[in-house]
């Protein structure tokens, strides 16, 4: 077995470029990192924890462990409208090979390359495996993405098609085979292992969008959140869920894992909603609209009825 | 059982003021938190994880789990020389009681109130008990304390008495018998669920120590990593380390959970090092002294004999 000293600088090495560079005074291997932020930005902090058997098949291979442990992390920075500066990440594992450990890295360095993260630090632990990654970001003063700014008479919009991953749950075997060198993300296993927040689009729908949420615990529960938090109602229209292949508008309503943005934003914005969608090539469907103050919730209707809530994912 | 959002829900309220206040424009509870640095201030971060039953008792009180894991991760940012500001608080836990839960963030606000912290944010998952805090803090530009800075010649010191948590780890039952309300920090079981992390002395440091390290995984093996950081090699002496009540040097210098600082500073700081410790009433001991640039790592003496280096801390 290695030491832990040891497979902590393999995985860095591993890293390479990813542990450095941009605002990184001091990256990994220190009691702890020294960042510096863009002058006159405000920083966004958010951490997401993974449980092995619960939030990724026990079996899975390590790479794509990493991958999606850092990706959906990094889905509450784009839900903030945040851009994605840096990540440390806490492995937790029974007994790590030195193999297991650098494929782990290679995943987490594969992410933090796409969505630009900088890895600056992380903790390395032995007992059951559990993946804990806090990202930081930055915004402007002021301009962060909130749940809270949602407002009566604002349309609702959700991005992307919904239930892809929840789809491929229902094979956890095939999900435990894949690898990461082989993966298509437009694949139900793809949309599970490699969700893709929506960092650009988050970013332009500041001074846009009036709320927005990450719907990660699924659209009707995330959606309940944001009503919630801004002390509004809803009006969701089931049939106008957008659904990824195969899947029924009430599942994908309610499945989690879908890394995608509901967000709310004044009639007066659709022209320029219309134009992000059309410039980014991610689909953007109005699901609804917000309606008087009194926060009883998301009311869904189905061909005009109104129907049951659809449940969202309990972690409890 | 209480449902996910409702138990982060009653732990933040017992946080209470300790979730917001100093530059936290969005606490708990939003995607992210949104949090204003100093101006000209650089970020400094560090993630720590304590798993139940390795790096602490798994019928312990929760809310020294909650102290203890706030603290422990505390603990770098003093070895940095930062300030403290906020922290993210990831816990895993295989069921949830309500009670459970508010003890565990009783103990949190306890330790976040005594080091000037705020809970901006963390997660809430299930499966075997975890707990991975990340604590963010701030230093003017440079003036982080590094372990790369030790030259030869530098005086090596360390705060405080070591050994004191290892002993209370002998009685394990002992140490799961502990109540928050009750204990004593000057007690070994008050060391092992109380660190004191050197925040204070840590911003004193800066600009007086050439190099610092946290010693939580022993001082044998800190300091080895840094006088390898540093690029020199070091002659520390057995016989002048600080040892709690009872305890031997050798487990002294092996033990890990001692929160305290070594660093490194010019023979020519020695004045302001005896001011420092006076002023702080936190005691500061000249154990060794950096030699020749080749990183042959730590000699030990006893009594004037080289003797064999204490064993540090091994996670795997």
């Amino acid at each position: 077995m290695t030491g832990e000293f040891q497979l902590i600088d393999a995985m860095v090495a591993v890293l390479g470029e990813v542990a450095g560079g941009s605002g990184v005074i001091v990256g990994p291997g220190d009691d702890a990192a020294v960042l510096a932020l863009p002058p006159s930005h405000q920083l966004v902090v958010s951490t997401d924890t993974l449980v092995s058997g619960r939030h990724f098949p026990a079996a899975a291979n390590a790479d794509l462990i990493g991958y999606r442990s850092t990706a959906v992390a990094t889905s509450d920075l784009a839900a903030m409208g945040a851009e994605p500066a840096w990540a440390t990440v806490s492995l937790t594992a029974p007994e790590l090979r030195r193999d297991w450990a650098e494929a782990f890295a290679h995943g987490v360095a594969q992410a933090a390359r796409r969505f630009d993260l900088k890895i600056v630090g992380g903790n390395l632990a032995r007992g059951p495996m559990n993946v804990s990654v806090t990202v930081h970001g930055h915004v402007p003063p002021g301009e962060a993405l909130r749940r809270d700014g949602a407002r009566t008479g604002d349309s609702l919009y959700v991005t992307g098609a919904l239930g892809g991953a929840h789809l491929a749950l229902a094979n956890q075997r095939a999900l435990a085979d894949c690898r990461l060198q082989d993966l298509d993300s437009r694949t139900p296993a793809g949309r599970y292992w490699l969700p893709q927040p929506r960092l650009q689009l988050g970013v332009w729908l500041r001074g846009i969008a009036s709320a927005a949420v990450d719907i990660s615990d699924g659209l009707a529960a995330d959606l309940a959140h944001l009503c919630q938090a801004s002390g509004v109602s809803c009006n969701a229209d089931l049939d106008a869920v957008p659904t990824a292949e195969g899947c029924d508008a009430l599942d994908a309503a309610s499945a989690g894992d879908d890394y995608e943005l509901a967000f709310a934003a004044p009639p007066a914005q659709a022209p320029r909603i219309a134009a992000l969608a059309a410039e980014t090539n991610v689909a953007i469907s109005r699901i609804g609209e917000m309606v008087d103050g009194a926060p009883r919730g998301v009311v869904w209707k189905r061909a005009g009825e109104i129907v049951q809530a659809p449940a969202g994912y309990r972690h409890f």
